[in-house]
């Protein structure tokens, strides 16, 4: 359940971009009162995402439609399956039609893509999918759901939410364990100090220091195994940048933590669904 | 140039969902006083775009920041080419990056896709490629410049400032005849009338009803030149759907005036750009 | 039907000036429980226009108000029918009165006046009386909306939705021909070329270069008789700028296909609409 | 001096509905480097209103467009008088042109519409001429401000401001003095209490309980002298409904303290204003 | 009866700073299809306020949330006493939580306050006790609404709808005198004209130019007496700054007509509401 | 440093509320060219917090107004002391005046409020002060800040950011350890998991179950020792609920990790902030 408070902010954004000047032709083809049935329909396999969205689009452009969630967000759909139906005046599903399939092609398409990652991790192992900041202006919200959906878990949510030092704050602070320590003097007590390092040595300097999380940047697969080893019971391992499916095993398999891929969010491409109108 | 307003709806959406609760790990790390460099940098070849957004962005969280533009939109960056740089309090560049490079990266991604189905064009074709409503929520005006940037064109920008008459108009009207007829009846004398149709039968109705564009539905490659030939002089011809990099060579041999691909908003990966921060 | 999106927009802008303090005197005088029923009564003959609105203005302030529409948009009515119905608490009813009559007095205005110039238009005319962009700020969606109630047809609804080429883009691109080929080269497919011209002969450099749609600025009548011929076939002609009633039947009996009319928006009268409120 | 943060809620929904789609024609026609100068002149006898407005849109399109006031507001200007001068690029010139114009010719037109009463009351009366609530949805502060400009004063800005007892509710009260007592008895102090009656019998009724303000609704004029002579010295005394120029002087001569008349805000015709572009 | 619109934005702006990254805790642990019943209860005595936005909170969250009103606005209730219960899905109902109660715990703490100060009135006195405009930022329209919950009276609502004439504007007109006939001259007729003075000589001097209300600064209580008695039937007397509880009782016995507490507002400590929730 | 765009929305929105009718008695005053210098003081000692929004506030009413900041936030203040300066237009400054003062004595009021907490801490104690999320509706933001300017330390933003289960959380997860490892598997790595509990076997339950942070519910100052003892090395302790200045000694001494206060922004009285205004 989304609030839906949330969705409505979302939702007439993307509405006025389509619909502020009306929809010339709907209006000049369709009878005020004509009324059809629309189904939301796979037109490849994906995971199904965005039911409440669906639903609200439709509803802030004609409280009068109603809407049928055939299946849950999670499920997966196989091309032919009808994921959500839409019932009411037919111009109020044309005008809303691109709206709604804009952001649920665009939920589905990350929901399907974490499935695959999530997909490729070896059966028992520990490893989380997790997604980053890297989200599309706007929707943040959205694709974090996404990616719970596709089963993956979320990063922090934004920068006031959890402490992550980088190079630049490691600098800027003096060191590591300067950065760490600062972490800890400042940030609430709520959350983690996570912190990204470039070599072993950094490493254990972060794990003096007593870092909660520490990802590795840019390590090679053999040192990947060796920081596991010396993290184990100190601190959870991430590993970041230029993650691909063909890697998740391998890193699953040293024992890392966490594997946060950006490309959930900001490469996804859209899942194909399409809508099939149908006169009543 | 971009309209000031524009920008600053958008920007502040995005940066309201990183920043609203501050930026623990740099308030904890960098001291107020500390100032930096940050040149954005490409790390694959694209086509640059989103200077005034990035530009935006900063201003937005300091206006103290100041933002120099080294490549303008439309070039061609190789990776290490600096695009553009910032020079400010770091505190500031480390809490506007991240909305920052998300702006940009996606903007440069279309822009770079788009260049891709333009240069795939034979040396002297009059074909047009060119965008769809498929594009993400709350980014339509940026997705539709990132379009022209990588040297396509825009279809119409919404519902109401064109008319295109799809399937269910069609049935609802009553026929291609009758659909045609209400749209000229109806609609603003400024824009073109669209039709989409599904066979060569239904061309030619449209191209009586005196139809100003017509999209094919699904036509193959040869019944798409029988029709570009019966259009000629009387309408344009547009293609749509299911549209790849290879299939751009035939169709503009065909004479096609149009190729609209949905893929250069809803499914174009993110550009690799990265920001490096210096300290001064 | 209006998407309750757009309308809550503006409703909730026009409630706020009004009533962000209470209302003083409702409180004090009304008990919280009376009830009572409130007619919307034309003073004047008028074209009904704005029922919608009207009922969203009630809607906003208290969704326990009923509405009834007893006549429809675009209706005749005179002196003492009653246009609309709402019932609910007396309190509500007296805080959104002024709103909801500053709507559609306003919109009600702009039809009563648009009608009376499509009933200018000798019978069997094609002339199409049409709006500008000269249209209060804030309201151009319910303006537009008003103008088609009245029997009128709109013009291109913003800058970014049709082309039209007036005296400094002819002067800035170095001519007609170059205006034009710059437009046919640039615009969206979807949007007819129309331009403003001053002499005759700027109407045969128009026409050669294939405009769409050509504005006679300031042309004798005898004039656009000759315009009007020449372009038959090639391009549509329209008229604007200091238009009267007085002046309709001789411009369509010249065969000018659209007059377009800023009055009909930004001079309106408003329209004389009463609320009668009845204690239950 | 307006607030800045006020123009710019009213800027910007205006500007969106003009350019959130870009404009076509200037993006094709003219260069992005090329730079004019902007003369907003008078064609038409006004009295000038609006000169923050003006160079508010032109600021919030394009920060560096300059903006030079040539009259100030309230100013006569006579035909051909230029009012106001923008100058910067000729895209941003134009593409801010017609939000400019809507906003300044229809306060102007309030504000002439204004001193055409106030000139109409003779010299050395002491009778004001205030507008009402009847304005336009979302512009009321604007107006109120073109009234003033105009000569005029203003009445309460909205039903939280002061009291105002109509004919509902006297009989949702009980009665005039029950009415005017529950004011007395709730409403803050700061506020004067005034109610609207339809005979003198009500009057003497209102000027008993100890109204401050007693408006005569559809009081004949030799009534109305009776009405002023029995308020003399304990009530001020407004008239409203129906007034017209024609009715000021005899109004003001009965002596009448306060006329207000809903025409200047959702009557009034808009100024004529050009916009005269030269190239640099 | 809150029009629905205001509390929306005020529902909305407060959801969105605890809501909108969604809620770890409940997602983690509560069960989509769980349903409880939430009882708000008094911790301390109190006076109710705030039952229209407890309700709207839970139904922006959920509107499938029931909420029932146990007791109303203004009804002082005793440690364990329910004041509202809410129904539905536990998750909404903990989302909701801190936001309703955030708000009531104000509006009550407010209301309980300003009855404390009318409570100390003596019987038979006309004092009121009048709020400020000290006042939460975005919250005027609340905390007004619980004064007069409390048995207070509101002061002016905003620098817009009643003229108050400070030591400021003395100086800038050029004296009492000055300042009370240009207030007069500019200001509607329909706000009351009040004056701060800070001796008795300006007193006179304000009384002399017809002020409708004068407030003093920082009088000894021997002074206030004198200058109720001057002002008996001239004008209104206000005393405000540095009011405690103490001092109510002789101010009223000295017939001062209104008492301003800013603490009211700017300084009311919550009232003690808890949340206590049980699963169904 | 603030971001800009956070404060412009909290400005504005302040602003609205006194400014959106204008001020009657300054324009009626004050000479449109007066400037004046106006000095924000101290009467009562006080923790300075706000110069940003100070400064805001006056940017937004007129950008020609200068802001000077004489004491940093986080300063202490003695009585008479100037805190921030504003020079430019009179006008501006007295109609920026009230809500410039509104925010910084609500936020010196938490700042002042949390260093009389901080300074109960005997030296050399770990202990923590930190808020909770009972905030002012729309402020959390700006009370965060003023109680890190006051010497404490900030709890989770919201309820997104951060895990920490109660008493509803439990009995719906079906007890202390399911309700742990759920949090475990599904937030995100980078919070800390905090849990609530009432007896001192719940603890034990919570720190066997791997809990990070255990907040100790009305317990006995003896059963707190014991709580600090048995969580030592394990988990962080927290005491919430009732606390006084009295108890922070003890608290501290028992070893208490962290203390949340809840009065720090819901009842903390409003500093003592005057603004002087002299004519220049």
């Amino acid at each position: 359940m989304t609030p839906s408070y949330l969705l409505d902010r979302l939702v007439e954004l993307a509405l006025s971009e389509d619909l502020a000047g009306g929809d010339l032709t709907t209006e000049a083809t369709v009878a005020i009162e004509d009324r059809a049935i629309a189904r939301a329909t796979a037109h490849s396999p994906l995971v199904v995402c965005g039911g409440d969205v669906f639903a609200r689009v439709f509803y802030r452009v004609d409280p009068g439609v109603r809407v049928e969630r055939v299946l849950d967000d999670g499920a997966l759909a196989k091309p032919g399956d009808v994921l959500w139906i839409a019932e009411g005046a037919t111009r109020s599903l044309l005008m809303a039609e691109r709206t709604a399939l804009n952001f649920t092609q665009r939920m589905s398409g990350t929901a399907t893509l974490t499935r695959r990652f999530v997909d490729a991790l070896p059966a028992g192992t520990i490893t989380r999918i997790v997604d980053t900041r890297k989200t599309t202006p706007g929707l943040r919200f959205l694709e974090r759901y996404a990616v719970r959906t596709g089963g993956g878990h979320n990063h922090r949510d934004n920068l006031g939410s959890a402490v992550l030092i980088k190079d630049n704050h490691i600098v800027a602070a003096g060191g590591v364990k300067m950065a760490i320590e600062r972490a800890f003097k400042h940030a609430p007590h709520s959350t983690r100090i996570e912190i990204e390092v470039e070599s072993l040595a950094m490493l254990d300097e972060a794990l003096e220091a007593g870092a909660d999380v520490v990802i590795l940047d840019n390590f090679a697969q053999s040192e990947i195994a060796v920081a596991v080893e010396r993290a184990h019971g100190r601190a959870l391992i991430e590993v970041s940048g230029g993650i691909t499916l063909e890697r998740i095993g391998a890193l699953a398999q040293a024992g890392v933590d966490i594997v946060s891929v950006g490309a959930l969010t900001h490469s996804a491409p859209a899942a194909d669904i399409g809508l099939d109108i149908e006169k009543l």
